[in-house]
């Protein structure tokens, strides 16, 4: 299938010759999923420079009853943004900062803005934007926001829509939804800000998003804290929550056998205690106040956890350095795991109540099905938002404990399901969870979101087959992906 | 017109005869609106006291076609609880708090608790539910949902809508959504929480709802500090977040007049400063941590006020007593205000930024067109919302200001949206400013609105004619509200 000729002159009228891709090298970048797990489709690369392009590209595509996928930085982890036929409609020159205005604390931002680059310009005007991702040099605002992305800092600051108060959206007719307000308070209808965040580029493209900011830290305190396993770092996070309050930014949780494993691979990784011990928490307290006494809160809320028996050992960093290196020994996780074979991944959630019951009940049952699976745990405990992943055993090929994908994939999320969580905390539904989804939301929640794809999206050209699988007479035929 | 005597019997059936009142006299407090502003008209109130009877009554409504009202403790000041024919859904027999977890930190409650009981509850677990209203000891929280209600502390834990983590709420169509997940992080599907959240009923009836709770603050600190005007107001803000951070929980605006009033009427009330001034400002800060040094904190701000010419004088409260007596001139505003003579009321928000340009121009206006009208500007100063409120020239006729409603709301609504700002900010759309909107809601946004209301109630039964005017033929005509 190639694109039609008449719609590539409009669209190439629309946005320039330059800016629409053809040239299969060119475009294969875009029709893949960086992990390689999935191999795309796609007939074109449109970019558009600005709102109105993206609703004239909209508005061809539209009546040509071609399929569009929106795609940011490409760097989503559930084939949200792989193309299955169709043009992709790439933002990344829409990167402008629109406005600053610091005595709204509100940056407006376009989509096609780097999370790095807009995080620089809060820190221009004096202010943080707090959330924090490992892909924030090449991930896209326009990304973050479609999948309501989650990061280190959910704890204190919130998920993605936390932190927005009005966005601009191309809707799949090619209509411009403007609700770009920076406004605190707005009870002038629907939510629809809310329904398009999150909705992983099915129900429209967004253009534009007015991001809140905050006061910048002026303190920092980073602590690990040893523990003998997840227990124990509930009971130590619901110390650290009543004593420190929203100074607590992050509570990471991380067994030996990760911590191992960076160990291992990581150059110049330290172990960050004197003694292994069995689980670890990373503790980050924060404050724009720079006399607000975060060591001494630090120091007592450690103690306590001392006395109550909960800490056998703790480091508290004493310089931005020894901060990094604890950061580091977290954040290299995912990458350190890809050394010792593969992983087969979960990333749930619980209420945090049960986030102990879940790691431990999970680990069980895993090792129930295969005695010799690794299991590593690690992640956002203070949100209950656990990345459950498995890694092969010692012995084990890598194509032997992949063909068991499915099965883990029941085993934890039958686990997850039957507590109350969330099969997808953070990542997003894409093609990955799409048909695990309806064996575990709501039935009725699903029609609902159905109901609303149909009607704000009733020929099911946008971002199809991402998320809900519907399909639709308007729609042509989409190519397989391999 | 009354209702149907099959239908009078499957309601019967449903939630018990006790529990269907069509007496007039009974039903008679159900239609009208508090203030005496709408006078409605019912044929029944039911009073379901479980989830599975309200699916029950609103399955019966919906086959027989007729239109359902839901509400709470009918305090809502827009009209949006009134009944304009149809049945009302009263919500305050499902009472219950169905589970507390303290270490998730979450309540789940039912629709028909009260504001103050679930206060309460949380209290009870050691912990602060944070929604504050004049009303609480009426309202409730299925009312505080779906109008997304505002309150005191917004500026520091957000609104209903940023309060909450999971709802339940029965569909016009009798089907029960359960979206009731106690999880911090749930990217599964489109954000229908937040679209049942703030809808005002009209796409269903919300049942029941997970609460965050907070940690319950062990020092609190309240001041009033004098200023010229709300640009010395807002200069004054800015010192305080930046230097106060996350314990600055709320900032409120009064101006000279709206004191003068309370001071006039309200037995007991005393001038909170030895000369009079211009306008004032309430701050208060919060914190769980009994260390945090917020009274130092506190005086460090109003001392760099001070220094930098913004505050000529300020009082910090020494007991609890004196917080409360600096806190009743604020909250007695609106009812103070009745002894002055009539009001016409804005509920606007614009940019903080923007807020003090806002109150400044407003009242430019309103003068301009009505030289001795006596404007009383109040409120959420730090969330850029403002109560907008207009008392009668002190040698003016009620009847005769009133006369002038439209045309004031004309020039301070023309005067929000030039500045970007909303209609309203936190008391919603119901009635009073359904026919409004079109003339300042982006006409997307607008339309997208129909679109989701007539794909979730395509017979238009619930709640018809709030927020948005729709009609449909299925609808049975409605009674004119007197």
């Amino acid at each position: 299938m190639t694109i039609p000729a008449d719609l590539l002159a409009d669209l190439r009228a629309a946005v320039g010759d330059a800016h629409v891709w053809t040239d299969p090298a060119r475009i294969a970048p875009h029709a893949v999923e960086d992990r390689g797990r999935w191999q795309g489709h796609t007939l074109a690369v449109i970019r558009p420079g600005s709102t109105d392009e993206v609703a004239a590209v909209v508005r061809l595509c539209h009546a040509a009853r071609v399929p569009m996928v929106p795609q940011g930085g490409n760097t989503g982890l559930v084939g949200g943004g792989v193309p299955d036929g169709g043009v992709v409609i790439a933002m990344g020159r829409m990167n402008r900062i629109r406005a600053v205005d610091p005595l709204n604390a509100t940056l407006t931002v376009e989509a096609g803005c780097t999370l790095a680059a807009i995080q620089t310009a809060a820190d221009e005007a004096g202010q943080l934007f707090p959330l924090s991702l490992a892909s924030q040099g090449t991930c896209q605002i326009g990304g973050n926001l479609s999948t309501n992305a989650g990061g280190t800092a959910v704890l204190r600051y919130g998920t993605t829509r936390d932190l927005v108060l009005g966005i601009e959206a191309v809707l799949p007719s090619g209509e411009v939804l403007n609700t770009l307000g920076a406004l605190r308070k707005d009870n002038t209808g629907y939510a629809l800000r809310d329904l398009m965040i999150g909705a992983e580029g099915t129900l429209g493209i967004i253009t534009a998003a007015v991001l809140r900011l905050f006061p910048r830290p002026a303190a920092t305190v980073t602590a690990m804290a040893a523990c003998a396993g997840p227990e124990q770092a509930l009971a130590i996070f619901d110390i650290l929550r009543a004593r420190c309050g929203d100074t607590l930014t992050a509570f990471e949780y991380i067994e030996r056998f990760g911590i191992k494993m960076v160990l291992d691979h990581l150059p110049g990784a330290r172990d960050p205690l004197a003694d292994p011990h069995p689980a670890y928490v990373l503790i980050e307290l924060t404050s724009p106040d720079p006399e607000a006494g975060l060591d001494a809160r630090m120091e007592r809320a450690l103690a306590q956890a001392m006395e109550d028996g909960l800490v056998p050992d703790a480091v508290i960093a004493t310089s931005q350095t020894q901060a990094q290196a604890l950061w580091s020994l977290r954040e290299s996780m995912s990458d350190m795991q890809k050394h010792a074979g593969a992983s087969i991944k979960h990333d749930v959630a619980v209420p945090v109540s049960r986030v102990a019951e879940f790691i431990t009940r999970g680990v069980a049952a895993c090792r129930a099905h295969m005695p010799d699976v690794r299991p590593c745990p690690f992640g956002h405990f203070g949100d209950g938002n656990i990345h459950f992943n498995l890694t092969r055993p010692a012995a084990m090929s890598d194509a032997d404990f992949l063909a068991q994908y499915g099965a883990f994939n029941r085993i934890v999320h039958d686990l997850v399901a039957a507590m109350g969580g969330s099969i997808s905390a953070e990542h997003g539904i894409g093609l990955a969870k799409r048909d695990e989804l309806p064996r575990y939301k709501d039935p009725v929640a699903l029609a609902l979101c159905r109901t609303i794809k149909a009607a704000i999206d009733p020929d099911n050209l946008m971002n199809p087959g991402k998320v809900l699988a519907m399909t639709s007479p308007a729609t042509r035929p989409l190519e397989r992906i391999a």
